[in-house]
Parts: structure tokens; sequence; C-alpha cells
């Protein structure tokens, strides 16, 4: 397979599996997941050398694995032994910002920090903000991510408007277009959202840009419980606020990512181990945001808010980036796993109490924060014992799909929650979706270890 | 096949084909394709009865279409001869509006006009509004239907959470949930959505709601010119305006509409046969919506609208209404086609042009309307003569793929639009998504003559 790889993307970009040079391109950032062990490392420049990889891989017989940023947080990006793991690194220019029809084409491996920055020249914005901004367009396509602003603007899955990728055949194919909707037949686009590089290496990104709101206020909110923060969520939600940030943490986690990020809310003593509820609005003026800031003030209070906490504008950015942060925050304090389960929005404070009774049970600490507007959990689960971590883990996730869940919310199924899919998702819709993948993929070249199996 | 039929959802709810009492139902309003000649309609009561249906009619080896309201454009609920058609309007209940988290979970066949009205008792809207409120849940789910309000909240697509569906073996499948964002597994929900009743008959539909919004404002600005119309709304949109509705009307549709209506805007004389914008803003507060109306008044003077009218409410409300029925107007001026490609909003005036253009060249009128907000266009085509509508529309589908266009925006490819999906789409694409319905229904027993073939 060497020579066939060395055609295709030159000597240069090629490198052996077991070279240190690329121990770090091996796995993500999933804490459960170890590392793989490629047979090689590639960097194609363009998408018919992207082809021509797949089309050597395959003839050897070998998977191929497509990295990002390598930012994941389900080992998504961690290669099969033996596979050869195609780095989109190189594959990083933003083609195009146009603010007429408000789309952005990229490369794959683009930042969304720099596409934001890119469009922000523009006024405009590209709002999908998971907690890693070094993370690459197609990484995000390919875990359908998240974040912070989706409350308001939507995941991934609602910004991508058009492909480009290389199929398992190494054939080329174009889906969508610079189109604000398409019925044209099944949407090829949204099929490949959210797959993790199982049906197709995307090799060009077409979305969607927002008109950038310039002006914002953020409030923070203790509250006595995380029944309340659910209940507010609901109440803010539906007063049409809009809410840019739509944020729940618990006392520990919020003790946590502020230590993390070295920063001093001052909070009145106690107040700090509350439940939170940290919301943002944004707007295009700034009299309307301080307007809905009061309305937005009066409901929190009359919910049961312990405080209403205006935050500076300085504060305020340094709270939301360390909320970003909070799974560095978790790792740093050597959480063993962190969970994305997704819920019905008026479930997730029930999901969180039968969560942290899971904990109990099997001794593991069980910390939460999550995108409230979205019914998102984020859990840290602390349990060095593997044995005594799975059973919390199983407990955790039934707990969730009970309550009318699914096992992941943003971060996506990648390695680690595999075995959760095939065990907790419907057994039908499974079965469909391995059949579309044969169909798709019948030698199983693409990311065989991920996803559905 | 007729017992196992009357097993399947009792006697009195098997009709045959041929049956007169039948014969609205053999086809839906697109112009050119002709009624179906189905063996048996039958009317299931729910999800089991439908895939009692589904079996019956395998075993049998017939195929089976779905009917919602039969409102749609494409021929896409018309019938493959010898089919069972299967009418969903028995299964019409709304079985739940949820306004804590903002979901609905319906039946197929209840209509949008009953959606809205149900959620609109809890200060929500269900906003997806083709111009026939009388379609069903089913049958905008199957096509992806868009309409007016989309340019604000998206299309059928962004609002569908989760399903319930039978698949052509007769099996029952679970999608999504009440959960507004899902990273596990590729979206089988959006697989489904606009699928055309190929892939599966949707027994159950859980769909985002939204707040209500109860302010509006609207303004009517003739231009010179198409081109105008089209730099205006990328000024609007571009502006954060986040109009409701973004219209382009020329002005012979402009007066076949205000005709069928019996609506007199009482424009002065000339302006109605101008190029003309209809934008609708819509917000929670009055003041704010006064407000943008004289921002947006003031974009549009700057760029050279005649005038720019500013609609009392009866007034903008009747002629929103009447646009919604513009397929009405140009069915009764005799239209022998209409056509909804989608281009790039910035292209849509050269697309009208050069459609013009073909219509010209093949002795054909065309009209054009459309929703501007997203580029999609609505033409309705005048050639009675079959062979020459046929060349005009193939220029036109010619012509709006060439601009980056889609042969449907949102009505659908149905039986109508089958064989320029085969000729103007990405042929990699349809190979690929003919792998997924073969993977899906290997025996073709799903609406066989519709969609991708
Ligand atoms: C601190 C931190 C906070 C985070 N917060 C959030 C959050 O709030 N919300 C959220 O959704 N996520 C969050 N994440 C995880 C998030 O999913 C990733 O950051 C991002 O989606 C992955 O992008 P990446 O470029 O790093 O992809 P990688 O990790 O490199 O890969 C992810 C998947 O994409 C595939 N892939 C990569 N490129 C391509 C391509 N060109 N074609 C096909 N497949 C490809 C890979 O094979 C893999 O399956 C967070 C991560 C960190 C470290
Ligand atoms: C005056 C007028 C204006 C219109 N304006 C617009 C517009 O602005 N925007 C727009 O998008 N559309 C518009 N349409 C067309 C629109 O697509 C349809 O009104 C609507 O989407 C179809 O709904 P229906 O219930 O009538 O479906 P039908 O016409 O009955 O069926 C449509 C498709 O759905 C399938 N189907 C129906 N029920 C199910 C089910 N339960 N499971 C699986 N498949 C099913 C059918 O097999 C068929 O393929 C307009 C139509 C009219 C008549």
């Amino acid at each position: 397979m060497l020579p066939d790889l060395v055609d295709a993307v030159g000597a240069e970009h090629v490198v052996a599996g077991d070279d240190p040079a690329v121990a770090d391109l091996c796995a993500d950032e999933a804490l459960g997941v170890p590392a793989g062990k490629p047979a090689y490392v590639v960097w194609p420049a363009d998408r018919d050398e992207v082809a021509a990889v797949v089309r050597a891989a395959r003839a050897a017989g070998a998977s191929v694995t497509a990295r990002g940023a390598g930012t994941g947080l389900s080992g998504a990006a961690t290669p099969d032994d033996g596979a050869v793991l195609v780095s989109f690194a190189r594959m990083d220019r933003i083609l195009e910002v146009d603010p007429v029809d408000a789309v952005a084409v990229v490369q794959p491996g683009v930042s969304l920090e720099a596409l934001d920055a890119a469009a922000g020249e523009h006024g405009l914005t590209y709002p999908v903000h998971p907690g890693e901004q070094s993370a690459s367009l197609g990484g995000t396509v390919a875990t359908n991510a998240g974040g912070m602003r989706a409350v308001r603007y939507g995941v991934t899955r609602a910004h991508v408007l058009g492909l480009e990728a290389v199929l398992a055949d190494g054939s080329l194919v174009r889906t969508g277009g610079r189109l604000a909707k398409v019925s044209a037949g099944y949407d090829l686009t949204q099929l490949l959202v959210g797959s993790e590089g199982t049906l197709a290496l995307v090799t060009e990104v077409i979305v969607r840009l927002h008109p950038a709101l310039p002006c914002r206020r953020t409030v923070l909110a203790p509250f006595s419980s995380a029944q309340a923060v659910t209940g507010a969520v609901a109440r803010v939600v539906g007063a049409g606020l809009a809410p840019s940030v739509c944020e729940y943490l618990d006392g520990p986690t919020m003790r946590a990512i502020c230590d993390n990020a070295g920063l001093a809310l001052g909070l009145p003593e106690g107040l700090l181990d509350a439940d939170h509820l940290l919301v943002e609005l944004a707007g295009r003026r700034q009299e309307r945001v301080d307007e809905d800031a009061e309305e937005l003030a009066e409901v929190l209070g009359s919910l049961g808010a312990a405080e209403v906490f205006d935050l500076p504008a300085g504060s305020a950015r340094r709270l939301v980036e360390a909320r970003e942060k909070a799974f560095w925050a978790v790792k740093a304090a050597g959480a063993d796993e962190v969970v994305d389960l997704v819920v019905p929005r008026s479930a997730m404070a029930t999901f969180l109490s039968r969560a942290r009774a899971a904990g109990g049970t099997h001794g593991a600490r069980v910390l939460g924060c999550g995108h409230a507007g979205d019914g998102n959990v984020h859990l840290a689960v602390f349990q060095p014992d593997p044995e005594r971590l799975a059973a919390t883990l199983h407990d955790v996730f039934a707990a969730g799909i009970a309550l009318g869940g699914a096992v992941s919310g943003e971060h996506g199924v990648g390695r680690a929650k595999a075995h959760q899919l095939a065990a907790f998702g419907d057994p039908v819709a499974l079965d469909v979706l391995r059949r579309v993948r044969g169909a798709m993929d019948p030698d199983g070249t693409l990311n065989p270890g991920c996803s559905i199996r």
C-alpha cells in the first residue's frame, strides 16, 4: 500500500503509524478510548488526493479514518489498528465568504475559529461554538457538533447546505449547494452530517452564515435545585427571549471551571454551590437587549432565583469561556468519563438526580452541567475502577433512555458509545442504518470501528 | 390481497380503486401528472393497521402509496397502477401539545391548520405554512414542505424531531424523540423527511413549536426589475431584520392573485405591473416591529423601490393569503405547469430572466413569483403544446441547474420531476441514494414510481 499512498500524496506527506512524530494523532480527547495503531498517516492536499488515498487503502484491504483537529470526545477520530489515518490539516483554506448569499465555502481542515473570524469581516458569524474552537469544519460536520449557541441557532446540521465528499469507492459526490433549502430526493447532505467519517470523507463544506449580533447581556442566576433551573429554562425559551446561551451548572462544576480559569466571580459565600442558570441574550440593538435582560431578570426572580447577577461584560465573557473549557476542568480534576446524553428539556433535572443516584449506588462522583436549553446534559463521572465505572455508565444511560433520551446530544457515538448505541438505540432503526452503511460502504473501509456497527 | 386488506383495516375501510367514490383520491394537484389506477384504497386507523396493509400489499406484490391531503404539486401521492393507496385521513389526532418542551406529537393525518390552531391555544405556533393549510403533517414531512415563513423558521426538516414509521417490510421504526438535538448515529429522521413515502409510511410525528409572534407589519415595495428585488432581499436579510415573509411577485402574478382573491390594493396605475417585494416583519413587541419596519422602508427606499407601501393589517393579511393561493390563480388562468426550482438567493433574478428567455424561445408565457428569501422561484408556464412545454421546461431546468440550483425547493420530486432529477442531479449522489432506497425497500414496494428511481 505504501507506494500507492506515496503516489497519492507524495512521499513527504506519508508517515508510518508507529513513528513517534505522529503519536499525538492516534487518539482524540475521549477519556476512555485508547490510541489506535494506524499503518500510515497521510496528509492529502485536495479532493483528488483524498480519493487516491481511499482507493489505495481499499485496494490493500486497509480501513480509513479521517482526522480533523482531534478534539472529539468520543474516539471517533481514533483509527482502527492498521488503518490509514487521513489528516485534513493541509486542506485548510477558506475558499469563499459570500456576504450576499450569507454562505461560506471551506475546506474541511478550516477551524471554527478561522471561519468565524473570516465571517466577522463581513459582519457575519458562523455560530457553531462547541467548547473547542480549534475543531475543524470536517470534524464538526462529521459529529454534528452543537455547543452553547445551538439553543438559538441550531446545531451543525442546521448550517450545512452542501458538501463535496469522497465515498468508500473513491468516487466524488456533491450534495446540496448554496441553497437555503432543497427538496429534491433524499437529503444526502443530512445523511452525511453526523456520520463520523463512516459514509464519506468530506472535502468541501458549504455553510450558512448569520448576521453577527453585536450587543449582549449575560445574567447568572443561582437556584436552590436543578428542578428549579429546568423550570426556568422552559419559561425563558417559552417567553420568546431567544437566548444565545442557556446553560446549567451545578455547584461543583461552577467551582471547578472558575478554579480552572482563575476566575473570581465574587458571589456571596454559599451561592457558588447552588444550581446555576447562565443566560446570555444577544441582539442587534443594545436597548432591546437591555429591556429583554430586565424581563429575563424578572422571570428568573419570580421563579425563585436566589439572586440574579447581571454580569459585567468582562466577567460574562470569561465565565462563558470558562464554561466552554469545562471539559478541561473536569479532566484536570481526574474525571474518568464524560457523558452527553440528551433528554427532553423538561426531564433534565429528573435525569440529573437519577444519574447522581446511579453514581451513589456505584460509588462514583457525578458532576453535571449542560446545554439546558437543549436538554443536553454533560456529566463528569469520577470512578477509577473500570467495572464500577461501566456499571455507573450503564445505569446513567438506562436512566436517560427511559426518560426518552438519546445516547449523545452532540459529541457523537464514535468508539466510546458504539456499544451503548447498540444496547439502547431502537433496534429496527439500527438495523436500517446498518443496511444504509452497508449499501454505501460494502467493504467496511470507512472508520469501521465507529458509530453504527 | 383483498382478504388480507380487509383483515388489516376492516371491510368498511377498503374500497376498490375503480370505485367512482375514490376517483378524487387517485391524483394530487400536480398539473401534469395523470391520475393513477390503484387496486384498492384503504383507510387504516393506527400504526398496526398500516403495518398490516404494507405486509398484505407486499405479499401480493402490489406497491403502496401514502396519501395525506392530496395537495401536493408533484404527483408524489398519485398511486402507481395496481397500488394500494393508503389514506391517512382517519389518523388525524393531535396526541399532545406540550408547551413546556414546546413540542407536539401528532398523527400523520392532522392538518397544518389544526396543528397550528392547537399550538395557538398555548401561545405557540407551528410555522410551516405552505400555501395550503389543509396539507397533512404526513404529507408535509414526506415532501419537506417549505412555504412563506421558511425564510424565518426553516422548512419542515427543521421542525421534525422524531418519527414513528412503518418500513417496507412492515416493521415499525422509531427515530429521534422529544429532543432538541441528537448526535447518535446517522439521522434516520432526516433521511425520512423528504422521502415522499418511498422509504417508510409515517405513523406519528414529533415537531418543534415556536412562541407565537403577535405583532406584525407588512410592506409592499414595487421595484423596476427583478434584479433590484434580489438585491434588496440580500440587504433585508443581511441587516438581521429576520422577515417572516419575503416574497417576490412579478407584475402579471400580482395582477392574477389580486384578481383571483378579489383584492384591490389601490396601487397607483402602472405600479401593479412592477416587480414586487412583499416583506412581513413579526415580533413580540409592536414598537420594535414598527421600528424595524421603518428601517426596512429606509433600506428599500435607498435601494430604488418606486414606493414603499405600509399595508394596513387587513390588506396585508389578504395579500399574504392571496399570495398563498397563487397556485389556484395560475391554475385558473390555465397554466400548464408550475416549477419550483431553487437557486442561490443572489441568482434569482438571473434565473428568472433566463427562464423567461427560454419561454420566449419556445413560445411559452412564463410568470414568476417565489420565496425570495430562500431563492425559491415559482414559475407558472403557459404552453399547451406538450412538446414545446417539455422543451421549455428542459431549458428552464438547465438554466437553474447551471446557476447552482436544484430541481425542487419545496414541492418535491414526485412523479412530475423524477426524470428531471435523474437528468440534472449529481449522478454519484443519485447512485448512492438508489442504493439507500434499495437497502431499505429491496422489493420496490413503497411508491416505486416516485422520487429517486
Ligand atoms: C474542551 C472541549 C469542549 C467541547 N465542547 C463541545 C460542545 O460543547 N459541543 C459539541 O458538540 N462538541 C464539543 N466538543 C467535542 C466536539 O465534538 C469536537 O470538538 C468537534 O466536533 C470535533 O472536531 P475535530 O475537527 O476535532 O474532529 P475530530 O475529533 O478530528 O474528528 C471527529 C470525527 O469527525 C471525523 N472527521 C474529521 N474530519 C472529517 C472529514 N473531513 N470528513 C469526514 N469525517 C471527518 C473523524 O473521523 C471523527 O469521526 C468539545 C471538545 C473539547 C475538547
Ligand atoms: C395552493 C397550494 C399552495 C402550495 N404552496 C406550497 C408552498 O408554498 N410550499 C410548499 O412546500 N408546498 C406548497 N404546496 C404543496 C405542498 O407540498 C403540499 O401542500 C404538502 O406538502 C403536501 O401535503 P399533503 O398532505 O397534501 O400530501 P399529499 O399530497 O397527500 O402527499 C405528498 C407526499 O407525501 C406522501 N405522504 C403522505 N402522507 C404520508 C405518510 N403518512 N407517510 C409517508 N408519506 C406520506 C405521499 O405519498 C406523497 O409522496 C402547495 C400546494 C397547493 C395546492
